[in-house]
């Protein structure tokens, strides 16, 4: 008779520590709270108020459920507005916009560095006119948008403006929110363009352009997503993306602002990974931590400046292309994780992203992941439903603890941008990356349908989004015909004011660049100019 | 330009009770459990002790992950073997059966009113041939086996303990549950033959028959699946499956047995439907509610008495037709929901199965749910995570009230037997049916691509299991040429004896009715014994 029966696997194998490391008991009751002092009128408060661990808002989704912001784009900026108009159509609730490798690295589609890559993994835009293609028949007083972008974010701002202005709406009615986060960059993502100081000067003048006319633009989202996808753990993940927070506020503070002016516009953006309940606790401890230090380290007065908001999006890094329907539990799994933390925000990747941008159909499936859960589950109803819980209490104190630990190692260091540019944050990833593909390739840590319940004939055949070659050399026709069409004497004299500003730091560069744009300059044009004037950043992990 | 932006939809419609009808509160906090007077102590206790809120267990899914067992069964009996092997091969950790609705209704496949339905809706089995069959190649001594299966239970019981003895394995080593549970039946599913009080004298025997012989397999799995399924609320499913409960431990008593003795091997099965909060608290106050109904009303003084255990299974009339992919959200949410409030094992449903029985690959995709949540997610680390939540600690409250106020009420009219003769559960759960289709029908509730966010083409095309028609046909052929070829005289005195018992409510039914299936008699003769010596039930309902 054949053994059909797997034994149970090893109890003692099960992991007894968080996905982060920090240590978990069998169970918590009661006596765990009281053990540590724990008490909630100090850590909790309620929502809306001071430390705002339950949420920023006093009614939480009762008031108003989460926005629903599906990252998209690829392919021609129509191609993208056509998504956009799409997922709108479906019930999203706000824009968030994917950029190519080319736009995100300040390159024009005709650049020998674009070669092969326009459009390929989010939209290309290089010039105003790909921007109002990008946002063709949605009014930008209606939607809030975000972008992802970071090195060239100046000159998309600047581009959006434009294209606002077009429609007829001013700046101050804009909602949304750029990413702008270079620390990250520096850090985790490597996309960059200028050295560390030279763009942080740029990102100064950001903060001030944004306070004076945008005032309910999210200047810059403090990012952890692409730290944590870089195999950053949760704690580092929380620690250093508050530290980046804390490096944005002493570049706001010394660039004139009062705090209380520029500090509510900032959000930031988290990554959901596996470990569900550590993940919860990460949103509730960095509402309180950020609370904190904007209140007692920078002597923030309004309430808003000690508000951590955020974006979410579940972890792309956990997806996996073996048996690619698992992924729909993983991120209905991440999703949920969100929104009992508290996320102001969400994207929900798509089950077939580990092999190419989502299709139409795998997107609105990872829409309705969100959808199932706003309108059938309940969880939105109550405010911050699991506060009080033994375990998730003592889970939130503990990554408070761990990121605060590393946050008073990076000042001892003298601040974020020193650490950066000595590469600890970076090691310190790299060695947490590392630990967990030993784990997995060990099978210490499980993942089904990789090391563990793999099945012959894993990779389904699913149908997959194809950007066609032509998208390339369309983009690149276009730009070429633009310069060859537009002013070129305004242009020049556009670009001249750009370099000025550029040069002379007691000049805000957000202006001329605006300018910049409407004379139909292009992005790579003006990104030439940071290359030539502020030379290129170079990794300290390879100096 | 387009209006592409929709309004969100008004946030005084959402939810402001659970699925249930129990009122929600914005926001809850200490003071709403020191309000209530609410002990830890008290209400919680600690995992494996009285009152067993926080589980059965003291270490609970860190000792051991729940059991994943998946409901399968259709066609040939060699069909299911299959099914069960590559289950098994897949990583379940134990079997679940369903049968066809001929063997459900206690008919054999050549009978005129299993027309049409041999093997259909789960596997065919008529006889002992066929349960060799079923269980071929898989040793009874190392697999745990529940069999949903009511109205013959006791012959499946019986054709159970049959092929184990052939495989040379005690029925006192067997491992299972019988779902058994006729009150339900006659409540909710209404697969019945004989009328109430006659079949609680079958059901007695078995537990006179399990407690005596197989002390590891459970007599009842006192099961509100179908009573939900049939359209109650969460607290109507806890009250009448608990109120159920009560009425099988007055059997075993009347039937001279110490309520220690059998009331351990009684195991319960409930659904888990979207509600998500309120189906936790629904299985931590049935853990409560049970322990104190045994411990005070019937005196038990065996901790195992006290201790609910259940298997549980995420909701089928929640899955839809439309955007089928859609269900591998809900059922994800569903079983996180039934793995939260301590499940001892669980049957997650295929996302297909709004069309017909699951494909392999629709049900190895919902045995991955399990085992993503249960390898990947760091629930399984920590026993009860919730305990302590303010607004989790006090729905459990609210369910166990709202309960407890229906069992008073059916003990007032003097039992749940009386109450079942009279049609009250009936009533109740055909209101609450008729109350949720109105709000699905007025879009008071939102069902996810049904009555909201539909999309055209919505029918997707996914692939479907096929029944072919040959299986039933072999099955006629086999049990016609069984008739013929057994010992025809011993199969006569075998059927006598069980009519013999079945007269006599003296004579236990459980040992004829074993040597009857050894004798190669029927389930569909054993049961037309029933039908004669018993009777046939009516609803009251149609009376």
């Amino acid at each position: 008779m054949a053994p059909v029966i797997k034994p149970d696997p090893d109890p003692k194998k099960k992991p007894r520590t968080t996905q982060s490391g920090l240590p978990l008991e069998v169970s918590y009751g009661p006596e765990t709270l009281a053990e540590a002092g724990w008490e909630p009128e100090q850590k909790l408060g309620r929502a809306g108020k001071f430390p705002f661990t339950r949420g920023p808002h006093e009614t939480m989704y009762r008031g108003k459920v989460w926005t629903m912001r599906m990252f998209a784009g690829f392919g021609t900026p129509e191609d993208t507005n056509e998504r956009f108009k799409y997922l709108l159509e479906q019930g999203q609730t706000g824009l968030s916009t994917a950029f190519d490798m080319p736009t995100l690295m300040g390159y024009d589609p005709d650049h020998a560095r674009s070669l092969g890559e326009v459009g390929r993994e989010g939209v290309s835009v290089a010039s105003l006119e790909d921007m109002e293609r990008l946002f063709d028949g949605i009014p930008l007083d209606q939607v809030s948008t975000s972008m992802t972008i970071n090195a060239p974010a100046c000159i998309l701002l600047a581009l959006y403006v434009a294209v606002a202005e077009k429609q007829g709406v001013s700046p101050d009615k804009l909602r949304g929110t750029l990413q702008n986060d270079m620390l990250k960059e520096f850090i985790a993502q490597k996309e960059w363009i200028s050295p560390v100081r030279a763009h942080m000067r740029i990102i100064r003048d950001m903060l001030a352009y944004c306070t004076e006319h945008m005032p309910k633009w999210n200047t810059i989202s403090i990012s952890g997503y692409h730290i944590r996808e870089a195999g950053a753990t949760a704690v580092q993940e929380l620690a250093f993306t508050l530290a980046d927070g804390i490096g944005y506020v002493d570049l706001g503070i010394e660039a004139g602002l009062d705090v209380d002016a520029f500090a509510p516009r900032l959000s930031f953006f988290f990554d959901v990974h596996n470990d569900f309940f550590e993940e919860i606790a990460k949103f509730r401890a960095a509402r309180r931590l950020w609370a904190t230090i904007m209140k007692d380290r920078f002597g923030a007065k309004n309430p808003r400046s000690w508000m951590l908001r955020t974006h979410a999006q579940t972890a792309g890094v956990s997806l996996m292309a073996q048996q690619p329907l698992n992924n729909v539990v993983r991120t209905t799994m991440q999703a949920l994780a969100a929104v009992l933390g508290g996320t102001q925000s969400l994207h929900t990747n798509s089950y077939d992203e580990t092999y190419a941008l989502p299709t139409e159909d795998a997107a609105t499936l990872a829409l309705r992941t969100q959808q199932v859960i706003a309108e059938e589950t309940g969880v939105a109803s109550v405010v911050d439903p699991l506060a009080g819980s033994y375990f998730i209490e003592t889970l939130t104190d503990q990554m408070e603890a761990a990121a605060r630990e590393y946050i008073d190692k990076i000042d001892a260091m003298g601040g974020i941008v020193k650490a950066v540019e000595e590469g600890f944050p970076q090691r310190e990833i790299a060695r947490s990356a590392y630990d967990f593909q030993r784990q997995v390739d060990s099978g210490e840590r499980a993942i089904v349908g990789v090391n563990k319940y793999q099945s012959p004939g894993d990779d389904d055949d699913i149908p997959l989004l194809k950007i066609e070659p032509e998208v390339e050399k369309q983009q690149i026709d276009r730009v070429k015909a633009l310069r060859a069409r537009r002013d070129a004497q305004a242009a020049e004299a556009a670009l001249a004011k750009v370099r000025a500003a550029v040069r002379d730091e007691s000049i805000n560069v957000m202006p001329p660049i605006v300018e910049a744009v409407k004379a139909y300059v292009t992005l790579g044009e003006i990104c030439d100019i940071f290359r030539e004037e502020l030379g290129e950043h170079r990794d300290p992990a390879y100096l």
